[in-house]
Formats: C-alpha cells, sequence, structure tokens
C-alpha cells in the first residue's frame, strides 16, 4: 500500500513516523493532513543535497526493490568469510562499474563504510602513515583540496588535531611547491561539488597522493569521458541511487599497505559499515544491475537535464546572475548537467549572493563555505521536484524584477 | 520460511549469501550441505565476542520481529525533524532503559552511533575540546582505562596521533598523580569486558572527565544493583540484543557542550548513524519494550547461567586453571553471571595461557589483548551453543588429563 499524500508528501510503513502512526509526511512548504495545502510565504531550500530527485524511480519500482527482513537475519558481526564485506554486494558493485563504465575495479582492493563520509576520513589516515613516535620535528602531510571544495574534507582533517596529517588549505597555493616541503594528500572531486566541473590533480611528484571523490560520478550529473582508474577512488550510494539515509559508500584501492591501514581504520572506528544497510544496497544495485543500469540514470538524466535547462532559461534573461559553464565533453551527444548551480551575484554591490537570494525566498548555500567567495552560492537542484519547482518560481520572480524599469535600479 | 541447517547453521533469504543462493551457512565446525557433518579436529573458538546466543530468541519470534523494506522507503538524510536521529526510536530506547531499570535517561541528550565503537570515539573527541592553536606547550587529555580492559580504547586513542588527547595507559599508574597533570579521560567498563566486574571510576576531581562503557549492562550479564545515572553513557545493541552486525548503538550525555561536540563529530565522521540500521533497532527494541523486556532477559539470563554454572563446575575440578570470582550483589537472589571468562593458568610454567589452550585446540582471547598478563586469556560465552557446547568438552578433556597420574607431570 502507498499512500500518495497528494504528490506533495509520503507516507512510510515502517513505524518510524513522528507520532508513530502511519501519516504524510510532507514536502517542505506544504502541509495539512494529506499535504495538499500549500504555505504561500514559504522559502524555497535549495541548501542541502538531499538526492530525492530519484525517489519517483524508485516509487516505480516498489516491489521488485521491497525486502523483508525478520528479527534473527543476520544478526552476527561478520558474513560467512569472517569478513565484514558481503561478498555478494562486492560482486554486485564491480558488476555496476563495468555496465556504467565508471571505473576500471579490477586489481584493487575494496573497502565499506558509512557513506563516502567515512572513507574520506579513512583515506586520509590509510595515506599518512604515523610516524613512530611523537616528534615534533616531524611534519605532518599537507592536506588540500582546490577551491571551491566540500567543506567536508576541511573538517575531517582539522577535527582531530592530529600530527600525522594539517590541512593547508586550497590546491593551488601549493602547485610549485609540493616538492619541497613534504608529503601532500591531494582531495580530487569530478565532477566537483560545488561547480559540477571534471577536476584532475593539480600536483604530482612522488610526494603527493591523491583522494579521487566520486560521488557524483554518474551518467545522470556528468558525461563519463572515460573509465577512472586511480589508486584510491570513492563512491557512495547517497548521489547513486539517492539512498542517502542508508550511509552507504565503497572505496577502491590499489596500494595493499593503504588498503590495509584505511581497513584497520573502519575496523577501529565502527566495526565495519551496518549489514542492514549492506542489505539495502545490495537489493537497491541488483536490481540496477539487471537493469543493465538504464532505467535509473534515464530517470535521472533526464530529470537533472530538465533542470539544468529550464534554470539556464530563467538565468539567461539576467544581467544580475551568472551560473557556472559546463564545457562539453567529447561525447558530443550528451547534454551537460550538473547537480548543483553554482551562481554568481554579478553587481558590484551584491557581494553577499546568499543574503540577496535569502531576501527573495531562497535557501542557498554560502560560496565561503566551499572556501570561495560569497559572491557565489550552491543551489541544489537535486532535491524532491517541490523543491526544484519552487526554487524555479523564486528565480524567475527575481529576474522578471530586474526587467521592470523603475522597481529596482540595477 | 525458515531452513533448519540440521541445527547447526542458518539460512538467509536475502539473496546475499556467498553463492548467491539460499544455502546452509554452518556453525564453525560443521559442515555439509545441511550441516550435519561434524569436522573432529576443528578448534572450538571462543575468541570474538559475537553474541549469537540471543539467536534462538529471535528466531521464535520471527514474525513478529519481520519488517518490510521498499526501495523507496526513507531514501533522504534526515527524519522528518531534520535530525539524523528517528524520535519514535529515541521514545523506545528511553523506555527500554524504565522498564529494565538499568539507567536514569532524563534531562539527558540522546546521539546515536555506528555501534558504541564510533560513540567511544565521539566521546574522546567530545571530552577533549581543541586548543586553540598547534601549541607544543599544550597537553593533551590522558586517555586511561584500568587493566585488564577493552583494546578498542587505545586503538581508538592511538590511531589520530592527536594534539588533543593521548593514551597514558592503566588507570592505576595515575591514581594518586591525577589533579597535578592535566586532564584526564578514564574509560570505566561495567561490567567489565573481559572479567565481568563492576566497575568504578578511579580518578576523582575537576579535571577528571569519565566515559561510561554500559554495553554489557544488561540483566543477561550482570545484576543491576542501580541505575545508573553518569553524565556519559554508552550502551549497543550489540550486546544487548545480540544484533552486532546492524552496528547500532547511542549514547546519553548531561552537558550540552559535551553533547554538541560528539553531535558535531558524528556528522563529520559519517553523516549519523544508517536509517536501516535504526529501523532494524526500533522493530527489535519496539517488541522488547512490548514484552516489558521480560522474554529477552529471561532467555539470555538463563543461558548466560546454565553456561557459566557448567563451566564453573567443570573447572572446579582443575588445579591447573582458575576463573575470575564474581561478588555476589545486594540482589541477593541473583545467581552471578558473566559473558566471558578470565581465565588463569595457574601452574608457573604456563606463562602463556592462549598458547597452552590453543595446544588442547581451543581458541581464547590472550591477556595481553587486555594489557594484562598472558597467564591470563578470555573466553567468550556468548556465542551459538555449538561454540560453547565444543568449548566445554575441549576444557573437561583439559581438565581430565591433570587427574590421570602419570600422563602429565604437575
Amino acid at each position: 500500500m502507498m499512500i500518495r499524500c497528494s504528490g506533495h508528501g509520503r507516507a512510510y510503513l515502517d513505524g518510524l513516523s513522528m507520532r508513530g502512526e502511519v501519516a504524510c509526511i510532507c514536502n517542505s512548504c506544504y502541509g495539512g493532513q494529506d499535504c495538499s495545502v500549500f504555505t504561500p510565504n514559504c522559502a524555497a531550500d535549495a541548501d542541502d543535497g538531499n538526492p530525492l530527485f530519484l525517489e519517483p524511480y524508485w516509487m516505480n519500482h516498489a516491489a521488485t526493490t521491497a525486502v523483508v527482513v525478520s528479527g534473527w537475519n543476520r544478526m552476527g558481526y561478520a558474513y560467512e568469510d569472517d569478513s565484514n564485506i558481503s561478498k555478494e554486494l562486492e560482486k554486485i558493485i564491480r558488476q555496476l562499474h563495468a555496465v556504467v563504465g565508471n571505473a576500471n575495479t579490477s586489481g584493487k582492493y575494496i573497502l565499506f563504510g558509512a557513506g563516502s563520509t567515512q572513507l574520506l576520513n579513512a583515506a586520509i589516515i590509510g595515506l599518512s602513515p604515523p610516524h613512530p613516535d611523537r616528534d615534533h620535528s616531524f611534519s605532518p602531510a599537507s592536506v588540500v583540496a582546490s577551491a571551491p571544495f566540500y567543506q567536508v574534507y576541511k573538517q575531517q582533517t582539522d577535527i582531530y588535531n592530529s600530527l600525522n596529517f594539517k590541512w593547508q588549505g586550497d590546491t593551488s597555493t601549493w602547485k610549485n611547491k609540493s616538492d619541497q616541503v613534504g608529503n601532500f594528500i591531494e582531495f580530487v572531486t569530478s565532477p566537483n561539488n560545488p561547480d559540477g566541473q571534471l577536476k584532475e590533480p593539480i600536483l604530482k611528484g612522488p610526494y603527493v597522493k591523491t583522494i579521487y571523490d566520486y560521488a557524483y560520478y554518474w551518467p545522470h550529473f556528468t558525461a563519463i569521458p572515460t573509465p577512472a582508474d586511480s589508486d584510491l577512488m570513492i563512491f557512495a550510494m547517497s548521489k547513486l541511487t539517492g539512498h542517502a539515509g542508508s550511509r552507504f559508500g565503497w572505496a577502491f584501492v590499489k596500494d595493499e599497505a593503504v588498503y590495509k591501514r584505511m581497513s584497520s581504520y573502519l575496523s577501529i572506528n565502527s566495526i565495519g559499515a551496518s549489514q542492514d544497510a549492506q542489505l539495502r544496497a545490495f537489493v537497491v544495485l541488483r536490481m540496477v544491475v539487471k537493469d543493465k543500469a538504464k532505467g535509473l540514470f534515464e530517470f535521472g538524466y533526464k530529470t537533472m537535464r530538465e533542470r539544468w535547462e529550464m534554470l539556464n532559461k530563467t538565468l539567461s534573461k539576467s544581467k544580475r546572475f551568472s551560473l557556472q559553464k559546463l564545457e562539453p565533453r567529447y561525447c558530443s551527444f550528451f547534454k551537460e548537467v550538473t547537480a548543483y548551480a553554482w551562481l554568481k551575484c554579478e553587481r558590484e554591490e551584491d557581494h553577499d549572493c546568499y543574503a540577496v537570494l535569502r531576501a527573495a525566498r531562497i535557501i542557498s548555500r554560502k560560496g565561503s563555505v566551499f572556501s570561495a567567495e560569497d559572491r557565489y552560492a550552491r543551489l541544489s537542484l537535486i532535491k524532491n521536484q517541490d523543491d526544484f519547482d519552487l526554487l524555479l518560481d523564486r528565480i524567475d520572480e527575481l529576474v522578471s524584477q530586474e526587467e521592470q524599469p523603475g522597481l529596482k535600479t540595477i
């Protein structure tokens, strides 16, 4: 049974709803018992990267992706091979990459984690082996990323105040110095969060290690020019299938020593990934693989492309705001898409783009969160349809105001 | 449908079995298609703390604890209140502690994590606020525990090589010095892993913080003299219901600042606990609470008591091995139990108790793993019945050898 909640919400039958009864949980700006009541002045929330744009796909495949879990199912710490990694799920994941063509997984170890989040952390630790003692002359590995970048890289590096690794900011600062000042760990996010650009490492040399965050390297967010074949690649279910709440991700690691340190960290940090999350991933990804990954990416790409085109069209009339340019890739039939709009406020006085949008009842994410100027703001295009529709309406309103002479001085 | 596998294994219907088909996964030392074939020389494995002694209870409640999860169920990062914590699950957990009487949860914040494991780490970070800069004169908080202790405390502290906290070994070393040398974080595990003793903090004073690890503070492992009412208490599903593979635990925290730092760490480390694990916990714990926690603890306590009594009886004949003494608590009707036997090899020459046991085809965990002498070894009593039965047989054999004069010199 699926309760539709007027198309502006959903009802879960798992008993975890707020009041312990089956009730509609409404989308933002919708209310009432069946979510049919729109709140007119409600702000369009384009802040977070909650990937609910894929929810309708799974609603259309509810029966084939349902699984019954009994109380006694898989209680122990480990699978039958004494590892925390389901070999069947591993097999499905390797098949998935082969079908999609976005990664060459052969000859690489696999690790599972609580989302890519836990694995990013594991990678930092895996790539910065500890000095045997607390020798203060020993310099920590420098961890860097190219602005604009995902703030979690910095937060994860800073929180431990470690002697083994230290946050050193924007990669470009270190471009011509990297050989002289010790070990470097560079985060490369491709396509990039927030701006959707395909990226390559900036630093090179024997003392540079690279962590490839491929959370968005899937056909609904980018052209796939070639299968990734790097030494340390991190993927996750969140942006691939939309199952963010499961907290499930995986990493491919070439080097055995790095793999072992990461594996040891994951054991010490949480004794591996939840088997409930692994079962969920298995059921969902098995369906994707059986379908040769067609349905999901067709639906996902179509949705992202429509949204990106509509936003571009609306903003094409604007002189006040501009969007990032996405370079066409070698697949010429592929129209560019992106998970996030990276909006620039072009007017001299609009140095706080977040505030400009907020005044127009649009919630964005500030440029400075990504270590960029606040003249930029990120708008999430991967939320549910109601969120996107309202965002587009509000952007449209904002752009219309530019065109009415006398209403505002430009 | 439940496939019985001769009572020496189980078949999961979730598709995650090794060969992708429904097949019996046999207990250790059993094989064959239906797990009916015993391998005679197989070693009794009493090493790990896999809590499968509770599996039969859940098999008997398979129908009431089954849940159907659909592909589109709860995909987003957050629940309807924008948090990563299911309020319904929180409610059930607070009710559970009230029913069991093992913790006073009122006026305390709650946090969810990937098992107690992730929360122990969060607690260290929450209790050791960072120094604003890398000032080398700033001394890190000293993290300590009383030997014998769970090795993960040390591993988690060491792995980050942090300037904020540092492992400083056995608590007793610091007993009369704690006021002079800066901040202390003391782990108190009660009942203790490995020896089952109820413990109190050793260090006191304004610069001492305490992390109470209550993973085993449940009626199947100990008498509950009084509800715990500490400032930072950690619990988990693993040793409570036996669902170790779900990786789900919770912490109660009194102080708001500590709670906020822990919460922030959990966001940065994994963006909260898996919702699939939270749903599993909800379904299982709801049943426990509905039953007023009777059936589970009756079954669990009866099993643990039988095992402890049988082991004691078998070892009572031995001069070579001795078991820890468990003090009777104020509930005089309660017979002592413990999750682990803490075995001592009494003979002068048996300084490696693990090796002595290993030669008799028993796999234990070395005393030195718990920072104790290797004259001690831990035997897990919480594994499945086959594991325990084989362990008891092998112990019996070993003890019988003592009694046969001429077979071995004492």
